[in-house]
């Protein structure tokens, strides 16, 4: 009966085999250039099972002083990813922590909440949304939403959000406002903020000028 | 120094309000027709903070021959999702259960395994990727790719995945192949299998012919 | 010769004319639902070169708090821009004048300056990127990034800038933070700004809570 | 063995069924308004086999001036093509015959060749790609590209083109040029075509100024 | 008069001459490596007629078990293709031949028959959808879709396909289950077929396992 | 205080620092080949502000036949643009002057006039779309449809252009008619133009054949 199978391969395969690798994965190649769509693909020959698995997605450490522990499984350290338009991070808040403002320009986040109660805020010029999320409760932030997330509850908050990009962004706000080196009053002057207050934050995030 | 505040008003929001519901975010307006893009959106002065959140995303009842629970929150019963590309599932497997071969064509699968022992598999032509993925690991299944999900440890097991797209659908081999009315015959020529295998799953499944 | 003619409308127009409308331009129905990609389209039949016209692209009244004068032709206003990627503003500012912290998600801005200076800036979460413009000089803000425009010079500024998008959406970081009825003290917590900052700017911008 | 069946559309088709119209495929509603993404889908009780399939896709009269006959298969006479982003024509041209220069914007064509001779040119402001294609031959024409086809054999020539869009428009140079009322003399002007040309060429193709 | 030639080139050329080959076309470099939009552009200077033109479209050799004969010009063996969405595929089967279950993600099929007469099939979870075409008759298989096509007629049936993807792959259903290592009996609780069939078509297809 | 700045870095930065050249902008590395998504993507290292200024956008030289000065800003000369969709041209014609009929594929123009009367004009295939335009009009060109442009008032007239594209291509309509080699007894049937009016512009555009 093999030769049913023989002859298949010689129909089939010169149609299949070499093209496999390109349009069904596109495993990233990391050491190549990144272009606007991602990584260059590494050869099919190349790929086994390990490079669809990430491992070690657990909680990471909450000993900061935001109590707040992200672990990020993006194309940049789980390449397989790449060209698929996902990405998955694991978050840990202890009582009283929080995650500050911020935004992911060009990424949805879908929050999935699995312990405790966090509380997730977007706001908009007009308007703000909120929701105090208990466990098997999810919470959607559309793409450059700014926004932040809050231990609202009792003891340890956790949950698991996906991203709607392979390579999420992230762009805290007081990183952008007060950890460069711009001029404060320029700040001041184009946030409405004392300058005072925006030397004070300058101090805490490294910022000069 | 009301007068800052009536002012800039007067400057930015002919610009701002009346766009906001429709580039940021756009609810679904679920009784309007689909279209290729997806649904038109819902009016912004009727949207809440309840839009942005699905509750009741809880492990489903497994008391059934597959011994497999699935929660889905998709575009349907989560309308916020809408234009957003992401969606999420939650699923459940009971020792012994599986998910049987299907695929989710336009949809990469992106799960995280919390509770025993999940193997994933995914099939091309020329290979299969496998895993036995615990509590802690991810596993990408890129789209359109053929795979199945079992319990391979002991007792209760359970994960999260999520969908590059708000509205995944899922394409069941033995559904596709057994549960309509195509001719037997028709299956058997042109799958190779044998005409009562094929028949025999055709009652199995309720389709006829 | 008439007879060509009448041969050539039999062959090609039943392919043409009734697609005319559809692929190669679309412009807004706009009391019809937004959707995704778009607006519906206008009929064909009732399309007169005035829809490809916005009249009054002039200078805005620069006689606020901010000194800032803003002229916009988006889809909202110039529906012929619909489904085209592109729209533009006029901006000219006192001499003093700025236009405060704001991002535009999904809409990259070229800035072209036409008279006295201006200086824009945009701010990553490690550096941030600068010029004092004057006539003859372009600049480009990439999307979502969080900017600010002041005039730099003596004298009024001017400048034209367009869009990535026919539908350019602004988050204006004040309005964000302070004209909204979030508890204060929330954003305080998570913006790391003194509770006082944020009251005093929560009257300011109409905001309370 | 019913059992098995039971229980697994109870644990399917709530996710399956009611999507199933609408990522996999979606014929159009052509009563619906067009948008920039297509039609409005038909609802999925509504299709049958019928949709999938387009009948008279046969040989189009060539007693024309230019010995050319075209059957077209696209969106608006095979709704099931939306979305799906291909369309195909049919052509013949008889002995002498040719199809004048023309663009399609945003297609691609692709030809096959499956009797006769027929050369195919497009041009660039630098250059011009040619080819006499004979059965077995094809040739790519990139979107928007200027081009035309020539019967360049003896007897009839027939082939086959594909479109990279389920609804390609056609722009006739001749059409464009002299069948409107645009004045002749700006047409002279601007083409550099002598004045007397162009009114000759209005007076063929009915165009009128 | 070569006056006007010399000073419109200078007048133009900055701006066309380096930027033809980028947008308006981009004939594939095959020895670049793949990324996810496709292969890097061959240099304009480099790129003749010949690159738009693909010899050898004709009927396949059909003497192997499936009675089939398969032609495919896709970006692999036609470069210009590339980034321009679409590919062809000539088929032709003897009497009693078929091509066998298969999908082709990301590809949307249009086939067009050209003599005898060719059944199509494709299922859905819930329905399938079929037809007995011929000559003059066009069939669309939206992309992902799992079907088969049969010579259901007398005599050599033949017929041409175009895909709406430069690069479409194929899924062949008993490759996918039977020509790989995976565990027989993993394949028979996910398929639910029986475990000697699929040890049977395992020793068909070149399985083991 | 700077212990809050030192862990926020820990927390964060793993995320943050590597990916923000990636995703959010994009400097196109020019000696870098080509694809089709854009250039690949200079390192951020090696990013500072002068990469997003463009200078010596001003007027360009009108002594031509034209009377027509174009200077434009694309990405192969304003690298930043990349990937962002958008790009700027500064035109000034004399008066008596006009930019002849040409097409951008895959571009949509939007003119601003700043100075003097300028007439702009499209041609459908049914139609024509046509203003004369003042200081304070914009007017768009769709992608893809044959335009000119003409000083259509009293002494010299200026304005500024944005594409939606980073990088538009022109087609003049002479050029890809006249500046080639191809026979002009081709040119002459399939554009239905009097062959000796091809022979003549043949000549002046340098074309032979």
């Amino acid at each position: 009966m093999k030769i049913i199978h023989i002859l298949f391969y010689f129909i089939f395969f010169s149609f299949t085999i070499s093209h496999a690798s390109i349009n069904d994965f596109c495993v990233a190649n990391l050491k190549a250039s990144y272009t606007l769509s991602g990584y260059p693909c590494k050869a099919l020959a190349n790929i086994t099972s390990d490079d669809f698995v990430f491992h070690g997605f657990v909680a990471a450490n909450t000993s900061n002083s935001f109590k707040l522990g992200i672990t990020t499984a993006s194309v940049a350290n789980f390449p397989a990813l790449n060209g698929l338009g996902i990405s998955a991070m694991r978050v840990n808040i202890d009582e009283g922590g929080f995650a500050p403002m911020h935004t992911h320009p060009g990424s949805t986040e879908l929050i999935i909440v699995v312990q405790g109660e966090i509380t997730v805020e977007f706001v908009t010029p007009t308007s703000f949304y909120s929701k105090a999320l208990k466990s098997g409760d999810l919470f959607v932030i559309p793409q450059g939403m700014l926004h932040f997330v809050v231990n609202s509850g009792k003891g340890t908050a956790a949950g698991f959000a996906a991203y709607s990009n392979e390579n999420p962004t992230v762009q805290q706000l007081d990183l952008l406002l007060f950890a460069n080196k711009l001029p404060s009053n320029l700040i001041a002057q184009t946030t409405l903020l004392d300058l005072d207050q925006v030397k004070k934050l300058k101090a805490h995030f490294g910022g000069s000028g």
